[in-house]
């Protein structure tokens, strides 16, 4: 993300009228956007070199929803995978969930997006944005820019406690702001066998290993692969070793996130005057499209 | 509806963005909906005595669809009679049909209507208008108004040319503003039986008799109903009194159609009034809205 805010002109936003499918409990989804809105900001978004907004302050992405809908097939929704996946699962399904596709193709066709950053769970829901892309420019006249995925190929899968991919589904993650005991417990928790210290280990199927590399300088690492291979890499020592360098690693992101939320009404002000130039971008788009479609009279 | 302005706070809209759910063509939307604000304004509709304004003059309404979505179970619209009916007639139904009952919740709620009045054929999806600000009171606080049907037990069913009840569907109707030979030519095939002149005929099963009675003075009605039942009711003639009564009872109104109609920005500029009007209710309900579920953050 850090990259496209340099190369391109980036849109990030905070989905809160999405969580709306999910959350509902008003100081859960208010804290949760204000959360979001300072991890971003923590990490490293700048937000006078990209449009970095929440996406209910651009409400016009809700009129484009509707008239996306409009033109919507049921059988493109109803073909969802996500969706298909919840109901699968038991969940008693909102028409919210349901037209979550349209409301992320509104979205990006607001903005004319070019290039959407993908990963591959939502693959599916870029190509409704572009199939409803491609239908309104036929039906009434070009319009939108047809959105192309942007897949990252050197993004890495990290790897969480157990090994599996980390998300927030398996919990098993190591929440980049944790910090002491909970931290601790956490990478405490990493598995790892019980082969004993002086015997021989595979450090590239060791995921304690596979977390360590992220983090460590190369040299310690090239001693720490030693230890692994010829014996003597001691887990609860890694482990602790690991804590302090991810406790530093993002020991200035820690205290930027800790300054912002003591001033929520900054954060606020900063997300409001990024809604204000995704705003100016939204109108026009808008603009358009009621001209398209005669909502204009 | 002129009563209801006299006796209430009356909101009357022109639904432009449900009409996309079936109108894919610019030019006959936006020239729809000047027409049947015309329509309503020449009828003798005072915009200073009630609320009217065209629906998506008032875009809070589908930010208020879109909270709605998420409360609204899919099984509730996968009962919808309209819908199941549409899609069993052959219709490709798009994601706006489906949706149609959110945003008419919408409609409702975002102005706290207390009353609305429905035929039958809306009585469900005032059903779910009335479910969905339950839910949402239920689950977020006590916010909206569950609103009432009002169904009026003086209006009479207007007969159509066919003796059916008069409906575009049945392409059987006497459309208002028609005149002149278009509107001759709709009288005259006003469906009669074959009974000489000069035979008794029954008035109450005589559908011209029947819409004759809407127009006829008190004392002429009298007349003609004695003309039936002992002989000597002619048809044709008939046909042309009622063609003059009908032509005279809507010259008024659609003099001032033509003047409208010549005169489009002064409509527009009447609309857009009403919509201020509107919508300093909607962003009260609205606020409120955000507030409940978490949207302000």
């Amino acid at each position: 993300m850090i990259s496209h805010m340099e190369q391109a002109e980036l849109y990030v936003f905070i989905v809160d009228l999405h969580a709306l499918t999910s959350v509902h409990d008003r100081q859960r989804l208010a804290q949760g956007t204000i959360e979001a809105a300072a991890d971003f900001l923590a990490l490293g978004l700048d937000p006078d070199k990209c449009i970095f907004w929440v996406q209910s302050d651009v409400p016009e992405v809700c009129e484009l929803t509707w008239v996306l809908s409009t033109i919507a097939p049921m059988g493109l929704l109803e073909r969802c995978h996500s969706y298909k996946d919840k109901v699968a699962k038991g969940i008693s399904p909102s028409h919210g969930l349901f037209s979550y596709p349209v409301l992320m193709a509104a979205d990006i066709l607001l903005y004319q997006a070019q290039q959407v950053p993908v990963g591959k769970d939502q693959k599916q829901h870029l190509e409704v944005a572009r199939d409803l892309a491609q239908k309104f420019n036929n039906e009434f006249g070009e319009t939108f820019v047809v959105p192309e995925p942007a897949i990252d190929e050197n993004t890495a899968t990290v790897p969480g406690l157990d090994g599996q991919k980390m998300s927030k589904s398996y919990d098993n993650t190591i929440p980049i702001f944790l910090e002491g005991k909970d931290l601790k417990k956490r990478i405490m928790a990493i598995q790892t066998d019980a082969t004993p210290v002086e015997e021989p280990k595979n450090p590239d199927t060791c995921n304690l290993f596979q977390i360590f590399r992220l983090f460590a300088p190369p040299s310690r690492l090239a001693q720490v692969r030693d230890l692994y291979v010829n014996g003597g890499a001691a887990y609860g020592y890694l482990k602790l070793e690991l804590l302090e360098l991810i406790s530093d690693y993002f020991a200035a992101a820690r205290e930027r996130k800790k300054e912002l939320l003591a001033d929520p009404a900054e954060v606020r002000r900063i997300m409001q005057k990024g809604a204000e130039k995704a705003r100016a971008k939204a109108v026009v788009t808008l603009d358009l499209v009621r001209d398209r479609v005669g909502l204009r009279y």
